[in-house]
């Protein structure tokens, strides 16, 4: 079921950026103005507190906007990366005035009439836009994915068992403040100030990101499985995950371990993954080569290594995947779905 | 079989430390004094670089003397950490000399006459020293099963798949070094210098830790399987593990999911990891309370967390383990063999 707005699509492509002045508004900025977006007026909306800030695209100074249920007038497509709370109250408001929303927030991901894409994987899933409303997946489970679909498609996925490194730009603007505070801290000999994470990050990893379900998996270890069950098609997805914070600025990294249905050989993983669009390879531990967070920061591709027969899971392979969980794992991948809405 | 030597560890106890001047050989003196240990001799065994150097030990100083054949005279128990090559040269000799050597290299742990012990777990295996060498099983496999030892007795292990966050002081003094030099740069603003580890391990993770072996595992990663084996008794254990440097100073973290015989249920877990020795539980992660490096930093206990059933292993538990490397994952270990000697 095709909506009525995306035939005004073709011709207009107007953007609304909601949180336009946290990190993940800014690189959505940043990625329309690389990849040369057909864009047509672009309002940078966000809370009262960031009215009138300015910032630069395409060398023309854009203002800030305070949001409003009035904000959306002659919008085409709304860009929301301001949190849960912002996307359940203002999405519809966008919806209403014409615009497709493409939500960040892990508000509507859940919700069988809202399409999960990653485009590279499941760009299909786009025809169904009942609601108005695309959701972008969680970061790490883009990251993971990325290397995991192609894999699918050759030997058919059954189950993950995944560790995390997750950046602390994962916990937005103060996540980077507070390590970059910390840092500082150990250098000049002043006092650790923890605020944002209960125990200092720096020098240090934390096995706890989000709240906790009953099952003791917090809520980012379970988007895995969920996520993964949705965007990959595969209701029996099951997921063993551990999300840990490391104090790295940017780029997630997950060592995955994964059991398919068929056997899989390493040379063929490797090919498959080689041809994969916007994955990379860098697999030649032997000589050194390996993906860390700091080759991915910035960058569109994520990185796989470390590439070899699983000793413990049926039909086994583990590797290592690194990306920029900002871009791909978040601001990248919105814009691609934009992109993938005009076509 | 009761090697001649031992009887005459009830009357002397002479201790050479040889590596006495790395972080390892020093965090032993340490352990040696902390615990009381019944003391004669003292002798600081190392290369000609560090010969004259002075250390404090129970209030007096002690010279370091250079390490020949001839330095095991009056020697009861020999504790090595210089390095394979030290150990496979000189404990012979101290084996001749009439010493017990207790090594912490990887020289000797797979010798099938060698025992290699964690005394929480194993210390049985010290009836037999045929050899006169005691093997001290590699850090991170001592962190992981003494989580998985008494989970182990009570349901069955089978497999395990497992990633670490390891610490820099895992690759000795230097390690420590080019961390604390790095993350000065970040903050002056200087270039970083990289000298120890292939790539920055400032703001980033490094998932290759030592040679890697034609299945695509690192050495590393393997004496999880190897040690593992030995250890717990254990010929058909399978373990896929990614071992991970992190930028932290100290004590090595596991995210574990491990597969048992019997269905094992979280609650009896708990238990059985609250009385194991050596082994703490802090775990109640809806409270924030989980243990992370900075908690182990200079204790003796490893600490469990994150405990819960998992997702995809076959009578799967998960959980998170953290234990400093220095001092359970080699010094202290090392002395706590020593002290099962005397009994």
């Amino acid at each position: 079921m095709v909506r009525a707005g995306m035939s005004k699509l073709n011709n207009m492509k107007n953007i609304a950026i909601v949180g336009a002045s946290g990190a993940v508004g800014r690189e959505m900025m940043l990625c329309l103005e690389q990849r040369g977006f057909p864009l047509g007026r672009l309002r940078l909306l966000a809370s009262a507190r960031s009215k009138g800030r300015e910032f630069d695209f395409r060398g023309e100074k854009i203002v800030v906007e305070e949001l409003t249920e009035d904000s959306f007038s002659g919008v085409d497509i709304a860009l929301f990366s301001a949190g849960g709370g912002i996307s359940r109250e203002f999405a519809p408001h966008a919806v209403r005035a014409g615009a497709l929303v493409i939500d960040n927030s892990s508000a509507f991901r859940g919700d069988p009439d809202v399409p999960l894409v990653v485009p590279e994987i499941n760009a299909d899933a786009l025809q169904d836009l009942a609601r108005g409303i695309i959701a972008n997946p969680n970061c790490t489970t883009i990251v993971t994915l990325m290397a995991l679909a192609p894999l699918h498609r050759a030997f058919g996925l059954r189950s993950l068992v995944a560790a995390s490194y997750q950046a602390v730009s994962g916990s937005g603007a103060r996540g980077i403040a507070e390590l970059k505070d910390q840092t500082k801290a150990t250098v000049t000999g002043e006092d650790l100030r923890t605020d944002l994470y209960p125990v200092p990050i720096v020098s240090n990893v934390i096995p706890l990101i989000g709240p906790v379900e009953d099952n003791g998996y917090t809520q980012e270890e379970m988007k895995m499985e969920r996520e993964g069950s949705k965007i990959l098609g595969l209701p029996g997805l099951r997921a063993s995950v551990t999300c840990v914070r490391v104090p790295v600025y940017r780029s997630h990294s997950v060592a995955v371990s994964a059991s398919f249905e068929r056997e899989p050989d390493v040379e063929t993983a490797r090919k498959v993954l080689a041809d994969a669009p916007g994955v990379a390879l860098k697999d030649d531990p032997a000589n050194a080569i390996f993906p860390t967070p700091l080759d991915t920061t910035n960058g569109d591709d994520c990185l796989v290594g470390r590439l070899r027969r699983d000793h413990v899971l049926d039909n086994g392979l583990a590797f290592w995947v690194v990306g920029d969980q900002v871009r791909k794992g978040a601001a990248l991948n919105a814009v691609q779905i934009a992109e993938h809405l005009l076509k």
